[in-house]
């Protein structure tokens, strides 16, 4: 049993209940002992649905389903397990897919095509479709917050505690709400996506305004975070919309009556994502990384995490040194452009650098104080443009070689 | 004080003398107490010369100079010192290297533009030059076995034994020697270079075919290995030929007579790289890691590097645990062309996936016995073309985190 992350917040956020959406967990016992291994969410007809999946090219069976299923942009059911990962399983894996998604359909009366399937844990194992499928008698679902308590709890792995946020906002005078849940903690480079987040709303949106949403919001979010640079073959972030709050009908994601959503969904994108970074195998301490002055906002997103993934720059966060020796080194390699002479590293916003060398006037006894808190600052200006990014990582320590050195045993 | 590492070789080798070169180091206290932490390597006039430096666009003060100073292919002394890297020194960085050289030159009455220069240790803090030139008076040169073996110590860092190589072969009927030097633990993964490796011969070749010859060598040694995916600012490796071999004039590189001599050269590279990444920061245990089947070798080695570099791989190997999932998210994650349903991925020369799920009658026993012993060889054939490489790399373990955190203070 893991101890609960130093970072994480102090209780579980109430979720706001999504009309329309109702969750079910279970115990299908794919590894896990005691504890619920599986969700369902269920839609009522008319659900709209938007995904980002990871982009490795050996992405498990799940995900090769779940990028095939939201071509028709419906959902009524959202399938995740947790413990067993469903990748490079083969022809197995497909199967166990297909048989999970044909009991869902049919117990829900609905189109397998509108199930979605989520799966995390060991890579490898194949998934015993028939334990999901002998769970799904038990289930009973409900809507309030405290199911999606058990929502965001069932979907964990090595997280340490579990991952949620909500919003209500209005559009055109109608109020909606958004709730979501994530798991994550190792084997996060989430490229295009994360481990694996769910967001609800009961707004009534078409599937190319939510999945345009969806795209931008992922990429300043769980596009933005890293653990250990290990980027997983599982990764799914799911936006489902019920249309329960049948606001006014809406065809563009830039229409300005959807300001106000698009702002608290990333947000709480955001929000979600940072939560998984807290609870970065091993975490004591939550890294922002700043990065200004590059050639694009692209460039500067790769800057920003060459200087999260380095493992220099992370042990010495995990040591409370304010080596910024590293981070010029972590800039240097980012194969960004960059103007060495005018590079301008800040740590807990105290200047270091000027004119390509140490300031003269430097003293590092305000910055060693703040490399002693939970949350630390690093920021740099590139000196060669004017592309931003902001990415978040935390430090690497010895309990995530504790964890990653005995995780599937 | 770090503990030998358990990969290092049991004593150093007895380099063989190179005509023509001599040696002498110093305690010139740039940074440690109590041992030498300069290297002076001087050859006689007509030596020539061929070097590749990091990649980092925020490359140290030396490497600036060296890089310049390689465009006559002239050599008359190469200068290390360790302890300081005089990299993102600015101005000051760019004087310490004017007047180091400038010093030397005079002592060995040579052009300026014929003193290489090389520095390894913390990034950031000004280079003191007159506690080098303070040596030099000191300095007393020998070519014999002993002087190789104190200049292989003297320009260590956080390694935790002496590297060196050597070899002789013959060119066209002429004897020759080769006698190398490298320093390397943390921060490698170097990318057209690596950290500092000096290699020395008496054979008389012109500096173009030098650089030809080190090139090719160096990309499948040096740039094929890796200890934490960090590329230093100050990578830098230089061969010389004093030309007292006095062997048959030679223009091209792929001159037939060449082809013992290159054979060797490759070997002592390939030794030294392994030599660095056996003394990776805390490494229990030297990983061997064989692509097959990618789109071409450079693809092969993008694979390589990407499992070697995954920190969930590396500790996965520090755990003993045969975590082949964790081998097929890293080929995932690599960005290059691979079929998943043709990945065959064997450990110890154990198979163990076939048509991308593992093999029905796999059995762990012999694959859990090899990742129990030192040298972990992992084979991996991504099924789509005949492109191949091999990376080194080394487990990532408590004392890798215990080192960096506490490196700088």
């Amino acid at each position: 049993m893991l101890t609960r992350s130093p970072l994480a917040p102090e209780t579980f956020p109430d979720l706001a209940p999504i009309p329309g959406v109702e969750l079910a967990t279970a115990q299908a016992g794919f590894k896990y002992k005691n504890r619920d291994d599986l969700l369902i969410m269920a839609l009522p007809d008319g659900g709209t649905v938007a995904g980002v999946f990871t982009v490795s090219l050996t992405a498990g069976a799940p995900v090769l389903w779940s990028r095939k299923a939201l071509e028709n942009g419906q959902v009524r059911a959202v399938v995740v397990n947790s413990g067993n990962a469903n990748a490079f399983t083969g022809k197995r894996g497909v199967q166990a897919v297909a048989a999970s998604v044909a009991a869902v359909a049919e117990q829900l009366g609905c189109d397998p095509q509108d199930v979605f399937v989520a799966s995390t844990g060991v890579i490898g194992e194949p998934l015993p479709a028939q334990k999901l499928i002998a769970a799904l008698p038990t289930l009973s679902f409900a809507g309030d917050s405290v199911a999606w308590a058990k929502a965001a709890s069932a979907i964990m792995t090595t997280d340490t505690y579990a991952k949620g946020a909500s919003a209500q906002v209005d559009i055109d005078g109608v109020r909606v709400s958004l709730s979501g849940i994530a798991k994550g903690s190792g084997m996060i480079q989430p490229d295009m996506a994360t481990m694996l987040a769910f967001v609800a709303t009961d707004a009534a949106l078409p599937a190319a305004v939510l999945q345009e949403l969806l795209k931008q919001g992922a990429d300043r979010s769980f596009n933005a975070i890293t653990v250990d640079s290990d980027t997983s073959t599982s990764d799914t972030l799911l936006l489902v919309a019920s249309g329960a709050a049948k606001n006014v009908a809406i065809d563009r994601a830039d229409d300005p009556r959807l300001a106000a959503f698009r702002q608290a969904l990333d947000a709480l994108l955001t929000d979600l994502a940072q939560q998984v970074v807290k609870d970065g195998e091993g975490a004591q301490k939550f890294v922002t990384v700043a990065i200004a002055g590059a050639e694009s906002d692209w460039a500067a997103r790769r800057i920003g995490l060459s200087i999260a993934n380095s493992p220099l720059v992370k042990t010495a966060i995990a040591g409370e040194d304010a080596n910024w020796g590293r981070i010029v080194m972590a800039v240097g390699k980012s194969g960004q452009k960059a103007d060495a002479d005018r590079l301008a590293i800040a740590i807990g916003g105290i200047p270091i650098t000027v004119a390509g060398e140490v300031r003269p006037d430097y003293d590092e006894t305000p910055v060693a104080a703040h490399m002693k808190g939970r949350n630390i600052l690093i920021q740099v200006d590139v000196g060669v443009g004017g592309g931003q990014a902001t990415v978040w990582t935390c430090d690497l320590t010895h309990a995530y070689i504790d964890i990653n050195a005995d995780y599937r045993s």
